[in-house]
């Protein structure tokens, strides 16, 4: 139990990992994948999402060390702006913002995304709309002598979607991957939500 | 076909509607319930979608005559501000930002939601996230002389949710609701959004 999150966000997690029962999955994975749930109420994401190894661990350190977080949309931005507050301040940015128009053959938020990466090539980012942001990202990391500390993979959708995740998975990149069309602002959200209150708590371990 | 939509939104609508096939839905509610899909990559929610009758019309009229919107949080509003910025320029207020604290025994979006009722009791309602606001809303709509001009039933989770639903379908409101734990901020932000197209289509008819 941690102060922060609501009482009623503890009550559904109880009913969630009561309905959930076993997964092959660790504690950590574990609490990402409950919170993930708990923004969708849809309990296929437990078998949607991928953790690559040393991920979570590379996520916690970053964001402990005030690492900046990076979104594709204002979405994700405002889902993960209050759990920020609450615990490491962390600069918080979306790249669609950094886009009023966009690039010649692009769209807004790969070229907002393209503006991001020149200013944090280290950070956090959190796709959760955006399939074009994720191939940008993905065409960054694999040139970057330096991989951001951890890529959320998780746009939705019908076109250029489960592209963008196998080009993804390609990578020797942390990341944190949802198989398939499924995905999500709040499903982005929920996965760095996760792990801010994991970072959180490493520091601060109840009596 | 609108401009309102990226090229990629109907290449998205066509698959939606070639994978979904024939549903026991008029126009504007086919057109609904394929945003919502397109924002979740979720079919379950073209049988989880309840339109109340004459809801529809009642959103788009009001809508067409620069009614706000209220929304439960930032996420939903968010959602929908794109789409409003290319339409109607409606107000658009979310009931968190109401409520930097909660009333005793209140939650935020709740207490930012009563606060919201006072000042617009005839907006357009798009609860996405927190089944205490909708609640409250419900308790509101009650004793109201003037029903507002619609309300969008679609919280999610596991903690009152369902409960909230069966109270908003009790009243006699015009309302779009999803029904079960499913919902979300996309969810209710593609509603609306939907609502918008409707609403600008009927005043621009493509020739």
């Amino acid at each position: 139990m941690t102060e922060l999150d609501h009482p009623i966000t503890h009550q559904s997690f109880a009913i969630i990992d009561r309905e959930l029962g076993e997964l092959p999955l660790n504690e950590k994975e574990f609490a990402i994948a409950r919170r993930v749930i708990h923004a969708t109420a849809d309990f296929e994401f437990a078998s949607l999402l991928h953790f690559s190894p040393g991920s979570i661990e590379s996520a916690i350190a970053a964001l402990q060390n005030s690492c900046p977080i990076v979104t594709d949309v204002n979405m994700v931005k405002h889902g993960i702006a209050g759990m920020v507050a609450k615990t490491f301040n962390n600069p918080l940015f979306a790249a669609i913002d950094f886009a009023a128009e966009p690039l010649p053959g692009k769209t807004r938020t790969e070229t907002g995304l393209l503006r991001c990466w020149e200013r944090y090539p280290q950070a956090v980012y959190a796709i959760g709309n955006a399939p074009t942001a994720l191939l940008a990202l993905c065409k960054c990391c694999a040139t970057a002598p330096v991989p951001p500390a951890l890529v959320v993979g998780a746009p939705v959708g019908f076109v250029s979607v489960i592209e963008s995740k196998k080009a993804l998975a390609q990578l020797p990149v942390a990341q944190i991957r949802v198989e398939g069309r499924k995905g999500g602002s709040p499903v982005a959200a929920a996965i760095v939500n996760a792990l801010l209150v994991l970072a959180w708590n490493d520091l601060n371990p109840k009596l």
